[in-house]
């Protein structure tokens, strides 16, 4: 089959406009819109993934997810996206549907709408997103922790570094089927200060907003949260290393006054620090020291 | 250097907005737009180009032109764009910076905004773009040709095609450089039916224009303009062959009607051939047959 029969199957798993506001122009054309949030992330075979843990659908599905999730960090609700495949000659258009499948499941959850998209040959099966949000009231940024902020998370961290690493279907399951927080950010962004995605560790992505905000973080190890699947399969230890300096894990970073501690909690944020005016990143009052997460290179 | 350096050194080469309009938090944070056009396109070592005949600079060039010619093929004025980039180990911050500097002229030259991106590692090096234009007034589609139109095209075609063949430093320039034809779009669109940019050679894209628009098209091989160069290097058959199921000339085609054949042969344009209500591609009254030009798989 070639690359315009690929396409069709492709787009054949969405709902889609018809063109030239859905896929089959040169461009997509879309009507005048509001603010809006843009990101674009890629999966890479034998980098982000390999064949031998992930479906084809749970491909379709992360490589949205890791997208959506960016979204969440600045409170942005989904709209677009474009999708460019790199297809090696092993993969036709059984398993590009395979991959549709699992892509438009968390798609139409979401409200993203698949407007356009490239085709090419490569020698790895490669997946790049550009997605789009719209942005009701101001963006949560990186820039906006101040002193005194708590520092919460949305969800337990370290399954997925864990799912990496150990044999265990449910870690297994945290690495290949994240879900974008979109449902949180919307609740919790009007007491918010700053947001980012737990997208490579704990550590590194506070470091980001610590450095976007100048300013620095205390963490309290006994409040960073890891689920008791997490602590039963690799101990508290490993279970905190994990959390800490894994990745993956794809719950939001928020910080926020104080004041609003409970209704965060109300909404599940979990705290597990607080931001101070003194530069650098300690927990249980030491430097952290080391690698602080994972890099993509 | 590690995925953060890299990314500071890249973004460097570009005149970018601070964060978060532009580079640096999660999402680019873009202001209320009217309506816009939106493609992707990418460029892929060892599939669209090799390191033995593009520059760094060059391979910057053309992955942001391929995706400008898109914009030029809606009559799109362009304005912001992402880069995602998959990096082999032997491409590190000298490389991407000539990458960034190759880019960064065509992007200035037609008003284009890097607005943000990603790294990631990968076997070859991949270039992923996704670019956003204005769009004031219709775009001009694929579907609009109509029996009568005249066909034409914005400049001579083959060079591309034939430089991956021959080696001649101008043919070869032809493929490494190709100019997207923003400026023609602008001054033909009011006098315009359809048009598409021709990628995969003129053929096959006449074929999308027919499909797309339930026509048929007659061309006038005699026609089909060729440069001297492509003659002299080539000869008129093998010229004649490259023009029509070669690639990459990202020139425009567009179909008008005849009344308006003095306006667009002032801009530039070259009449090729003529829409007609019967369906299929003919040249000089013979069924076109065999593979209509390039597939990208």
């Amino acid at each position: 089959m070639n690359e315009f029969g690929l396409i069709e199957r492709f787009v054949a798993c969405f709902d889609v406009a018809p063109s030239p506001a859905g896929p089959g122009d040169d461009c997509a054309v879309l009507p005048a819109q509001g603010p809006t949030c843009v990101t674009t992330d890629a999966l890479v075979e034998d980098v982000h993934f390999t064949r031998a843990t992930f479906s084809f659908e749970d491909i379709g599905h992360k490589a949205l997810a890791v997208n959506l999730s960016d979204l969440a960090a600045m409170g942005a609700r989904p709209t677009w996206f474009t999708v460019a495949l790199g297809l090696p000659p092993d993969v036709g258009a059984r398993e590009l549907v395979r991959v549709g499948r699992g892509m438009s499941a968390l798609a139409r959850r979401h409200g993203a709408k698949l407007i356009g998209g490239n085709v090419t040959r490569s020698p790895q099966l490669t997946l790049t997103l550009t997605v789009c949000g719209a942005l009701e009231g101001l963006p949560l940024l990186r820039s906006g922790a101040q002193p005194g902020d708590l520092i919460f998370v949305s969800g337990p961290l370290g399954e997925a570094a864990a799912g990496l690493a150990v044999t265990n279907p449910a870690l297994r399951r945290a690495q290949r089927r994240p879900s974008p927080h979109l449902a949180f950010a919307a609740r919790a962004r009007p007491w918010v200060h700053a947001a980012i995605d737990v997208s490579d560790g704990l550590a590194q992505d506070l470091q980001h907003v610590c450095k976007a905000s100048q300013v620095g973080a205390e963490l309290d190890s006994s409040k960073v949260p890891v689920s008791a699947r997490l602590l039963r399969a690799v101990g508290p230890r490993r279970a905190l290393s994990f959390a800490l300096r894994g990745g993956e894990d794809y719950v939001l970073l928020v910080t926020a006054p104080a004041r609003h501690r409970e209704r965060l909690t109300a909404l599940g944020a979990l705290e597990v620090g607080v931001i101070s005016a003194r530069a650098g990143l300690r927990m249980d009052g030491a430097r952290l020291t080391g690698p602080l997460g994972f890099t993509h290179r």
